[in-house]
C-alpha cells in the first residue's frame, strides 16, 4: 500500500460514539464495568462494527475481541491497534472508546482507499482495562501478554468471590487465561493506541496531539488500622485508640506526598471505611485504599518508604495498629522510540501540532509494550476531566487523532 | 413496707445474664439491634422473667415492656425502675441489661421479703435505646414521655425506609407512639436506672457506686462534601477538588475539638464514606457522621460554631463544597437532687463507696427526667470498655449495684 493521506469521517465517528454510549447501567455518563450486562451487550455491538468494517472477528481465551484484516503478506507480523470499551463506575463516553472506534474507523479508511495493506491489520478491544472489583487493571492485555497470574485470579472482591470465579461465570476459561500469552513479535510488530489525555495539559498548551513518552507506574496501598471500640460518650479522648482518626491522618499524608512531588508524581486516597460505624462507638477498625503514580520509579520507591514511615508514626501516636499492604500494580513503562518518531512524522505531515507527554493514567499499552514495540497518541480532554460523566473530547480533536493514527499505520506499512 | 436490707442473689443474676446473652445475631459479644429477630425474641424472654418475678406485664403503644407489682396504695404514683435490653451492633452483655435484670431482681427481693410495698413498683424495658439505623436514640422512652415526633418517624434509614414504616412492620402502631406520652407524676413519682458506667472513672478511683449528677447533651453532625471526580493518575494535585481529603480534615478537626475540651466534652467521628470509590478516581463526594457530647450546654454551642468554621475553611481551601446538618439529639439533663440523696443514703447504709459522676453516655433517664424525678446508679466497667464484645462488669459489682437500687426503692417507699 502506498502512503497517502486518509481523512476520518466525522459523522460516522459521531454516530458510533452515540450508539456505543447507549450501552450503560445508567447515570449521567457511561457505566459499563467489567462483567456488567451493559458491557457484555456493548461488545457484541463492537464485534458487529468490526465485521462491518471488513474485519474477521474472534475472541481469545481472555475475552479480548480481535478483528483481523489480512494483508498482502498474511504470514508476516500484523500492525495492531486497540484500546478498551469498559468504563469506571459513573465514567464518561471517551476513555478507551476513542481508541477502539478510532481503530475501526482507520480500517474503514484503509479499505475505502481501495489499496490492500502489506501488513495484516488488527484491531483489539481489550477486556476490562479499568480497575475491577478485585483491584486488578488491564485484565485482557495482561492475559494476552502472559502477565496474568494464578494469584491474580485468586483475588477476591468484597463479597469474597474470586476473579477467576467471575471469569468462569462470564463464560471465560480461567485456566486458559494464564500462561505464556499469545502476543509475540512474530504475531505483531507494532501496537498503536489512540486515547484521550484524561488530563489538562494538551488543552492548556493548545496542542492537538500528545506523543506519549512513558506510562506511569502505579503502587496501590491497602492500609488496615486496628484500634479499640469504646463508648463515644464516656471514653476520655486521650485514652482512645481511634482507628478512623489514624485513617484520616493517612488520607492527608497521601495527599501531601502528591503535593510535595510538584509534578513528579500523584497520590490519591479513593476509599475509607470504618467499623463498627455506630454513631456512639469509637471506631475500632478502618480500611483505606490509596495509590501513587509516577513515570519515575525512584520517586515511587522514595514516596512509598516515606508514607510507610509517616503512617506508622501517626498510628502509633494514636495507639492504633496498622498494616500496609502494597500492590505493585504497574512498573513505569517507556514507550517505543521508533514508533514515537513515526507518530511525530505523521502529525507533522498532516500539519498537526504535537508535544511529548507522559501518561499518568495506565493503559493496555503498558502490558503490550513489554512484548512488542508500542506507542500511544493522546488527544485533548476538555478541562482535563475523565472518569466522570463530564469527560469530554471534541469531535474535531478525535478525528484529528484518528487521522494521525491512520497516517502512522500507513507509514509503518511502507517501512 | 418497713426499711430493711435486701441482698441480691448472685447466682440468679448470673444465670439471667447468661440466658439473655444467648439472644444475639452473632459475633463475639451481643448483637441485638432494634427490629432484629434476636431482639424481638429476647423480649419475650424478658417478659417471662417479669411474670416469674410476680409482675403483671403489658406493652404500651411504643413496645415498651412494663411490669407492674401492685402496692398497698394502688391508686398512688408508682416507683419506676428500668433500662433497655437492645445493644449496638457488636455490643456487649451489660449495657442496659444490668438495669432491666437488676430491676427484676429487686422486685424478687421485695417479694421474697414477704412485705408488700406501699407504692406500686414498675419495671420498664424501654424499646430501642441505642441509636437506630434512622439515627434516633431512646425510641421507647421518647414515646412514653411525649417527646417522639412525626418528624422522627419520617427519618429514613440508608435504604430510604422510614422509622414509622419500620415500627409498623414490627407490629407497632406509629400514630399511637406520638402525642402526649402517658408518663406523668401521677403515674410515677420516681425513676431509678441502674447502669454500667461505660467509662473508666469508677475503676480508676476504686469506687463501687457512681451517683449520676447529669447526663451529657449530644449534638450529631452529618457533613456532606462535594468535590469533583477526576482521573487519579492525570489530574495535577493542586487542581483537584478532593471530597475525601476535606472529610479527613474534618475527622481530625472533630478529634482536636474533643482533645482541646480537656474533659469538658468529647467528640467522635464514627463513619466516612467516599464516592465513587474507584481506585483511580479522585473522590467527588464524601459523607461524614460525627457527634459531640457534654453536660455543659455552653461548651456544646461553642464547639459547634468552632467546628463549622474550621470545616468550612478547610473545605474551601481544597475547592470542596460542604453542607453541615446538625441534629440536636439531647439537651444536657441534670438528674433529681432528692433522688441522688436517697441513693447516697442507701449506699452509705450498706457501707458502699460512692462518688458523684456525670454521664457521657445518654440513657432513657434523660427523657424520663423531663417528666418525673429521675436518677441513675452506675457500677464500674472493666477498663472503661463498652459498646464492644469486651464490655465487662464484675458480678460482685452488679450485685452491689442491685443492693443499692433495692435499698433506695425501700427508702423511697418509706418516705
Amino acid at each position: 500500500m502506498t502512503k497517502t493521506s486518509l481523512g476520518a469521517d466525522g459523522q460516522r465517528v459521531k454516530d458510533d460514539l452515540k450508539a456505543l454510549a447507549l450501552f450503560t447501567a445508567g447515570g449521567g455518563g457511561c457505566d459499563r464495568t467489567l462483567f456488567s450486562s451493559a458491557y457484555n451487550e456493548s461488545r457484541s455491538w463492537v464485534a458487529d462494527r468490526m465485521r462491518d468494517a471488513g474485519l474477521e472477528v474472534r475472541r481469545d481465551a481472555a475475552g479480548n475481541l480481535i478483528g483481523t484484516l489480512e494483508g498482502e503478506d498474511p504470514t508476516g507480523p500484523a500492525l495492531m491497534m486497540g484500546s478498551h470499551t469498559d468504563t469506571v463506575r459513573g465514567g464518561g463516553h471517551f476513555d478507551g472508546v476513542v481508541g477502539v472506534l478510532g481503530a475501526i474507523e482507520t480500517v474503514r479508511l484503509i479499505r475505502e482507499s481501495g489499496q490492500k495493506p502489506r501488513h495484516t491489520i488488527q484491531v483489539v478491544d481489550f477486556l476490562g482495562e479499568e480497575a475491577n472489583d478485585h483491584g486488578l487493571t488491564c485484565l485482557g492485555s495482561r492475559s494476552m501478554t502472559g502477565e496474568l497470574t494464578a494469584a491474580d485470579l485468586d483475588r477476591p472482591n468484597t463479597e469474597g468471590v474470586t476473579l477467576g470465579e467471575q471469569c468462569a461465570r462470564a463464560g471465560l476459561n480461567p485456566s486458559g487465561m494464564i500462561g505464556g500469552g499469545w502476543l509475540t513479535r512474530e504475531k505483531a510488530s507494532a501496537y498503536l493506541e489512540l486515547h484521550i489525555e484524561q488530563g489538562p495539559l494538551l488543552e492548556l498548551r493548545e496542542v492537538e496531539i500528545g506523543v506519549v513518552t512513558a506510562i506511569a507506574g502505579i503502587e496501590r496501598l491497602v492500609a488496615r488500622f486496628l484500634g479499640q471500640a469504646d463508648h463515644a460518650g464516656t471514653m476520655p479522648m486521650l485514652d482512645r485508640r481511634d482507628a478512623l482518626a489514624a485513617a484520616a491522618e493517612t488520607v492527608l499524608a497521601v495527599r501531601q506526598l502528591g503535593c510535595d512531588a510538584q509534578g513528579a508524581g500523584v497520590a490519591t486516597t479513593s476509599r475509607v471505611t470504618a467499623l463498627p460505624g455506630s454513631p456512639n462507638v469509637v471506631p475500632s477498625a478502618a480500611r483505606l485504599e490509596a495509590e501513587m503514580r509516577s513515570t519515575d520509579p525512584v520517586w515511587l520507591d522514595t514516596a512509598r518508604s516515606r508514607l510507610a514511615q509517616e503512617v506508622a508514626d501517626k498510628a502509633t501516636a494514636l495507639g492504633v495498629g496498622v498494616e500496609l499492604d502494597w500492590v505493585h500494580d504497574n512498573q513505569a513503562q517507556p514507550l517505543d522510540d521508533s514508533l514515537q518518531t513515526a507518530i511525530i512524522g505523521a502529525a507533522e505531515s498532516l500539519g498537526r501540532s504535537w508535544i511529548p507527554i507522559p501518561s499518568g493514567a495506565t493503559h493496555d499499552a503498558v502490558h503490550v509494550a513489554r512484548r512488542i514495540p508500542a506507542a500511544m497518541i493522546f488527544v485533548p480532554s476538555v478541562d482535563g476531566r475523565s472518569h466522570c460523566p463530564e469527560e469530554m473530547t471534541k469531535l474535531s480533536d478525535i478525528t484529528t487523532g484518528i487521522d494521525v493514527l491512520a497516517q502512522t499505520v500507513l507509514a509503518l506499512d511502507c517501512r
